[in-house]
């Protein structure tokens, strides 16, 4: 139990003081903090806050949108908005600031891609000064459109490769890549390279691309098989339970926290 | 335009006799077949109907289910349901039977891959003996959970690997596929196996899991781009448009089949 944090994307309906006080109330030591939840009580008070219950920050989410779009198609400058969030992460302690890349900009796959590897590039000697590591998260190949060129751990292991591990990491999410027919040896591969590990289960039938998701053990994704991947490739760090999923969303906190624990119990430890 | 193949699910609201009539009257030489469609009529007819309009039949949709589910959860005999499919395609000349090897049974996705290799390997000496070549299509990893634990042509390829090619293919589905950041070295490497090429687009926001297609130009995938990967591995057989689309049903099949050919045209030859 010592390795789960809540991302805190799962108790969506708490507040950040209300998240801090339910993870040190049920035992939880670690949790993922969402900048949106942060900016509403200001980035000194969060970090007050998280230190006052005993808390350790697992991830700042998120930066990214390099690719200069959004999902719903409007400009954004997210080299800027990523340079404000790996201050605002080392202001948390957070460990690793995860990044949502970017969709297709301009229906241009290859330029997309390369705008992300040039952010990155720009990024990595901030990240080193502030003591952040960036985490790419490679996102399910069906929000390769709108949200995220990097699909695979393969691809972000290669994207990573020419900084040094404390400044690129890559972020292993259950839902965005159980399905790939190279998981075990990408996993293996990215050994000293794994920045987190998220857990999640994906509904079926999948009707949303974006909330499919469901608590550990209600979907096809065998967690203790990819657990024992990334234990095997070193990681030794915090394990999120990160649900995006719009029934668990209307539920009072507390309740979505006692069975985000009773299913990281089940299922993944 | 000789290599435009029109897949019938593409002018769903036609039936086999009026999309093989409109073919022929737009100038498109191929067809791909649907099983529903084919039962309509029969398979005689069926090919009475393709021959005596001039046409060729680039493949039947479509055998596989191999894991014994369905998307809707029911039981199915894939592999007996593959076996007719496989004689069927020899009766309507198909050059291809297209598979869709079914989704992941019992929660075990290593265990269902297995079955869907052990499938191929029992019906390699049926497709070899009626010269229907089974056309393994990797769908898209959206898709793993009910429908196709096969996601990438390169897991594709390491399933054909040990038979002959005439026997065993790949089908290259831009909608599948597109978002793979090893698709061109994939595609390459499948010189002499592509037994498909079928092009659409995807709808960006993806609302829709099955759905979410679109003809070729209204989406981000750069279809000549695919096709010059594809030529350049070798592949000169028919493309097929192949589109699921709700709206584009449930339009006149004329004017659908316009539409297509011209967005063949223009987005793809």
């Amino acid at each position: 139990m010592d390795r789960l944090s809540l991302n805190q994307i799962t108790t969506k309906s708490w507040s950040l003081p209300e998240a801090v006080r339910g993870c040190a109330e049920s035992g939880v030591g670690w949790i993922a903090l969402w900048r949106d939840k942060v900016a509403e009580v200001g980035v000194d008070e969060a970090a007050r806050l998280v230190a006052e219950h005993g808390l350790r920050v697992s991830s700042l989410c998120r930066g990214g949108f390099f690719t200069g779009v959004q999902p719903d198609g409007s400009a954004v400058d997210g080299l800027a908005q990523t340079r404000e969030a790996i201050d605002e992460a080392a202001r948390l302690g957070a460990e690793v600031l995860v990044l949502v890349v970017g969709g297709v900009a301009g229906g241009d796959l290859a330029a997309s891609r390369r705008a992300v590897a040039d952010a990155v590039d720009a990024l990595v000697p901030q990240a080193l000064d502030r003591g952040v590591r960036l985490g790419l998260e490679p996102l399910h190949p069906m929000q390769c459109a709108e949200r995220s060129v990097l699909s695979t751990v393969d691809q972000a292991l290669t994207l990573a490769e020419p900084y040094p591990a404390e400044a690129v990491g890559v972020v292993v999410d259950e839902f965005h890549v159980w399905w790939d027919p190279r998981i075990e040896e990408s996993i293996a591969k990215a050994a000293g390279r794994i920045a987190g590990f998220h857990v999640c289960d994906q509904l079926v039938p999948l009707t949303d691309t974006l909330l499919g998701r469901a608590l550990p053990g209600d979907g096809p994704i065998d967690h203790r098989h990819l657990k024992a991947c990334v234990d095997a490739a070193g990681y030794t760090g915090p394990i999120e339970v990160e649900v995006f999923n719009a029934e668990l969303w209307s539920r009072p906190g507390g309740e979505v926290l006692a069975e985000t624990i009773a299913a990281y119990r089940d299922h993944v430890a």
